[in-house]
This record gives structure tokens, sequence and C-alpha cells, in this order.
């Protein structure tokens, strides 16, 4: 058994591993006097890795975070903005995301090759490119590992409160930190969900094996996440790793190091996750899916996501109604492979259909499952020994009252 | 060019068609006092065809419909009830479902499977037997061809109106009807609808020319219709021709007779369709979108459903904004085919978007098009000559509202 040891930095953040600073500007993007550009540098040469939108339309930041990733071995650090998506901006939008790689660069004294960037907030307007680059300037010369929290406020949209997260781990007897951010509240749905991520950690590993664990991270973390089913044209899921910690450098995927480091991972970007469900778009309540006992993990996986996005389950779930047809319904339609006279539901620890039938269940006990700010739905598919688990929330009137409202 | 003549007949439904006669119940199902159980008839043998849910967790009378479907030749009719489901109720509401038809059967004096059957309501609960039983009896024990508009009414749930349409075309020389009614307002979305549809007609049809028009139809029209994207466990579209009409018997797919029925009987689908995304639970627009010059019918179908599924799409369209950026997101997510840099939106009539990029449109104007009760959006692709439409509603506080509090 394969047991994780690791532990939360109180406090900690993007700026918590070793060796990264961080600026933060107001730029007056969207709003006046409210942080909307963050800049994320590594002291010493990095690699870096990245997942990305699967939307067609995807954003010009998107493009060239892809391409810079794709054509260099080394990178510096991370310039993110928010108040404008720079997405259906045609080549206007492509090379102003560039200048931002350059004009940071310019201060980091790298190439901008070596710069990834993200951008989030309202589609199909242009960057006001001469605030931004008065932002980059402005956070460029005021960088410390203390703005943490500031980035995580700088990067927010809807979201009512920043996400971020560092923990330590253990790996060949070093001291390994990685500090992380997310923003994400609307528009979100898997692959991906519409998020900023961004990882920092002070590992020494190859830039193929980063990649290769922000793969698996994602996929079991963002990629199980939805608030509304609807996915971005922005998502980024970014991580740069820059070896301070002095590590044994991580270049074998079949080691206990890699394995240690990808598992920590994937539990930063878990608790990320949890983090956007909670404060997903006018949520009272935050919904776990556990699928378990599947054929597969794909089948799992399906059958938790269509469940946690289904609108019908999603109200119910706000109405404390423990209204299990929907979940059912939610899991015929998504699919996935299973026998429905094999199917249990359960409302946290409450058996409410058997076998596919309803149960005479105690409505008082269901209500007290439903009551709580975190409702856990399991749906035993009692067909084998896999197991997926998807995250989302309820859709609420404020849902309804934030996106009605959204662009104006 | 193919010019299809069809008249809508006023007041028309589904008695309007010769030789059908309909009953009605206050069966007390859910509520008291309220029409809950309709049986439909046709005086002489009748063939009949249907399409149904995809959703695994099918319901007992879709179980019991396709059989009867599959084994008989020959039809009588419709038995209906609203207010319970008979969804994952197993051996007793598969042996319940049974037991309408053949209860019905007796009344009408033919065998229980020249009867189909279809339920709705609550997932997850016994039907009330003594009381379905009753109800049947009392509709059977009056049968007449005024009765249309409460048979419609008697298949509502959370519908505020009823749906029901009869058109007259002429075939053969003959003057041919067809009446129809529906039900539908959430748990609605593509394969299928959560519907029951029903068609009758007294045109002379074989089966199978019978089954493959109504597949046709709802290929166009059911199935690109949402609501709130899930596909319930009971959705049913049934049709039966008895006739009594007179024409030359149609039974060749290429012929012109059938070609003039096939669109007939789509034009009455698509009519349902449209009623139903009006009644969208919760909705103050409907929402039409038109997908064109797409390089197959196929993605421009996919890509219609997605963004008339989208909830900020429909959040959007409830706070009258012009957020097209949502627009172009749901299409890129839609996993159709396309060029992004093509991509034209309108609003209405007003371009809003243009090569994948925002225009500086007039927000006055896009005002008036959303201030209307109905909303056109098209996106034209410019990549080919296939168009696809699909229907649906805005998302608002009362959805949620009515879906917070559903089953209690």
């Amino acid at each position: 058994m394969f047991l994780l040891k690791y532990k939360f930095i109180k406090d900690g953040g993007i700026a918590t591993p070793q060796g990264f600073k961080v600026g933060v500007a107001k730029s007056g993007i969207k709003y006046q006097d409210r942080y909307d550009l963050a800049f994320i540098v590594s002291q010493s040469s990095a690699v870096a890795a990245g997942v990305f939108t699967t939307n067609k339309f995807c954003a010009a930041p998107v493009l060239v975070s892809k391409k810079h990733l794709m054509e260099c071995q080394e990178f510096r650090g991370f310039v993110i903005n928010s108040g404008c998506a720079n997405a259906c901006t045609g080549e206007e939008g492509y090379s102003d995301a560039l200048k931002m790689t350059e004009e940071a660069a310019k201060l980091v004294g790298c190439s901008s090759e070596e710069l990834l960037v993200a951008s989030t907030g309202v589609i199909g307007m242009q960057l006001p490119m001469d605030r931004i680059i008065k932002g980059i300037k402005v956070a460029g010369s005021d960088m410390s590992n203390d703005k943490g929290h500031l980035a995580a406020q700088a990067i927010m949209t809807t979201d009512t409160v920043s996400k971020e997260v560092a923990v330590e781990i253990e790996i060949d007897k070093k001291k390994i930190l990685l500090g992380a951010m997310a923003k994400g509240s609307g528009m979100i749905h898997p692959n991906m969900a519409t998020m900023l991520g961004f990882v920092t950690t002070d590992v020494a590993i190859s830039k193929e094996c980063l990649q290769k664990a922000l793969v698996m991270a994602n996929k079991d973390s963002f990629n199980m996440l939805t608030v509304d089913g609807d996915t971005s044209t922005n998502d980024t899921l970014l991580v740069i790793a820059n070896g301070q910690a002095g590590n044994t450098f991580i270049e074998d995927e079949n080691s206990e190091d890699f394995k240690n480091f990808a598992k920590t991972l994937k539990e930063v970007c878990i608790t990320l996750t949890k983090m956007i469900a909670h404060d997903g778009e006018g949520a009272t309540k935050f919904l776990e899916v556990r699928v378990i006992n599947s054929p597969s993990e794909a089948t799992a996986k399906k059958a938790a996501r269509s469940i946690v996005g289904s609108n019908l389950v999603k109200t119910a779930i706000f109405g404390k109604d423990a209204n299990w047809g929907r979940v059912v319904c939610a899991l015929g339609y998504s699919g996935a492979e299973f026998e429905p006279n094999l199917v249990d539901i359960y409302l946290g620890e409450l058996l409410v259909a058997q076998k596919g039938r309803g149960l005479n269940f105690d409505e008082d006990l269901a209500m007290k499952v439903l009551e709580k700010d975190e409702v856990v739905i399991t749906v035993d598919l009692n067909l084998g020994d896999y197991k997926g688990t998807a995250w989302g929330c309820d859709l609420t009137y404020d849902y309804v009252s934030i996106n009605a409202e959204y662009r104006s």
C-alpha cells in the first residue's frame, strides 16, 4: 500500500516554493482599484508544463503559451491578467498576448519564449494594451515572495474567494515545496473547467516528467469538475519547476520519486478543484459524486461527471430534495456502460435506491444529509473494481442572477 | 421546388382525424381534481410507430410499448397517465404497465398488445394501480371525438399550457388529417426531450413507412429541442394511422404521397417542439439557434444543440445581454467541425461577430432583438451548404424555483 506523506503549509501559496517571486498590479483592465495582473517569476531557469482548453475557439494566450511550451526547453515564469479573456480577438489579440510576454521578458531579462501567459474575463474584447503594459511594469518592479495572496486575488473574476494552497513533501530526503493558485467560478466544465491554475515547485524534474505528472493530475482533478457545463476558451493549467530543492533530478517516470511528486501534484490540483466547486457561481452547496464498483475508470468518470453536471440534480440539491430519480436519469443518459438493475444509490451514507429501484427511505435522515453544506452522492454500479469522483455545486437563483448580468 | 400545402385546423387536436375517440379521467394519481389519464382509441384497426428515450434507465411503459410495437402489426390506441413516471420501478412497474394495456384492452375489445402505453411524472414511485384502473374505466366508458383538449391537459406535468395541433393535407386527392398533442417542460434534451408526444392520423400507410416517417420527423424536431440538458427515462413519441381517409395505401417510401405525408408529420412535430420550447420550465423567452452554411447536417445540428443548451447562453438571453462570446464558446466545445476564423454570428438580423471576431455593433439594436419574446441566433460557419436548427428557452430564476421544489 502506497502511503503519501505530505503536509499542507498554513497560509502558503504560489510564492511558497524556493526561488519564486511574485509581483501584482492594479492595471484597471476592467475595474479600478482591483488587482488584475500577476507576474510569477523563478529566479533561476526552470522547466514548465501545461494543459489547455479543448474548446476550438481557444484564446490567444492559450495559443501563445502552447507555442512557447512546444518550442522552448527552459522557462522563467507566468504573466496573467483578469478582466479580459483575449479570446475571439483575431491577429491583434495574438500579437497582444505575445507582447505581454515580451514586455515581461524585458523586466526578467530573459527571452519572451521563456514566459507563459494566461488571461481570463470577457470574451471578444481586445486587451487595453497601454494599461496592461503599465501593469506589467508595476508588477515587475516590485517582486517578492510575500505577494502570493495578492496574486491569487489578481486572477479572480466572479470568484468570491481566492484559491491557493501549498504543500510540503519529502523526496530523496529533500524538502520539496509546491505552491498553487487557481481561479474559476462559472463557465466551468470538464476538458477543462474554465479555470486558470498555476503551480510553482522547487523540485528538480525533467520537462517530460513534469508534463506527464500534470496530465495525470489534471485528469483526476480539474477534468472532473463542472459548474455549468460550459467549457471555456481560456482554460489553462501551468506548472513550473526550478529544481532549487536540490533533489536528485527526476527523469524516470517509473521511479518512486516521480510517483511521489505526481501524487502530490494531483493532491494539490484536487484541493484547488474542490475550492472551485465550493465557490461555483451562486453555489450554496458543494457536491461530490462518487461512482464505485465500475467496470472501468472511464465509465466511472463519465457517470460521475454526468450526474454532477445535471441541472436537475443540481436544483434538487439546492432545494434539499432527495430526488434520487434525477441521479438515475443522469446516469442513464451519461453514455456509461452499466446494468440498471444492479445500481445502488446513496445520499451521504443513506441507501435510497437499490438494484435500480427506489426504497422507502427515511426522509428525515435524507434531509439531514441534504441540509449540510457538502453533499456526497455515491452510485454503486456493482459491476467491477474501478471508481471515479466528480465535483460541482448546486444550481441556484444566484447562478442565474450572476450570469444574467455578467457582461454589463 | 417541393411546396408543401397543408393548413392548420383551428382548435384541432388528437381527436380531429377521422375514426378516433378520446376519453379522460381524474384518477387522483398525484393531484385531486385534475385530469391525469387519457385514452385514445381508433375505431378501426390501425398501424402504429414509435421512437423512445435513449436513457439506459428507460421506464416500464417504454419497455412495454417497444415490445408491443415489435411484436404486433395492428393497433388500436394509446393509454397515458401523468403524475407518476413508472420508472425505476422494477418488475412490479413492468407488470403494472402491462396491466394498464390489459385493462384498457377489455374496454376496447382488443388484445392488450394492440395498445401502447406512456407515463410521465416522478421517477421511482410505483403506480397507484387501483386508481389507475378506475381511471381507465372512467375514461373508456365515455369516449368521444370532442375530448382532445382534455386529453392534452391530462398529460401535463409542470407544463403551464397544453400543447396540441391538427393539420389537413391533400394526398391522392383525399383529405388527410393529422392530430397531435405533447407534454414537456423540464428534463428536456435531445435523444429525446422529456416529452410525450402523440399523433393520430387517418392516412392509409404501411407500418414500415409510418415508422420511417416518424423517425425522420423526430430527427428534425424533438431531437433538436433542449430545455435543461436532461434526457428523461420516459420520452415517447407515438403515431397511429387508421387509413380511414381512404387514400391509396402508402407503402413506397420513394413515392410523392409518402414524402408529402412525412413532411407534414415533420411540420406537426416541429410545431409541438416549438410549443414545448416556449413552455420550457420557467422560460421567459423562446430561443431558436440556426446554424447555416455548415459542411454537414450533423455538424450544423451538433453546433445548434450545443449553443441552445448552454446555461451561459440561456442566462445571457434571460438577462437580455448581447454576450455573443458565450455563443462562440458553446460552438467551440460542441465537437462540431468548423473553422473559427470563418464564423459569423447574428442576433436576430444584427451581425455581432464576423470571421470569429467581435464587431462594435449597436447595443441599442441588440437590445431590440433581445427584448422580444422570441430570440433567433444565427451562426454562419461559411463552410458549406447544410443547416440545422435547434430550439430551447432561457434559464431563469423560475427554472431553479420549479426544480428545487418539484418532487415535494
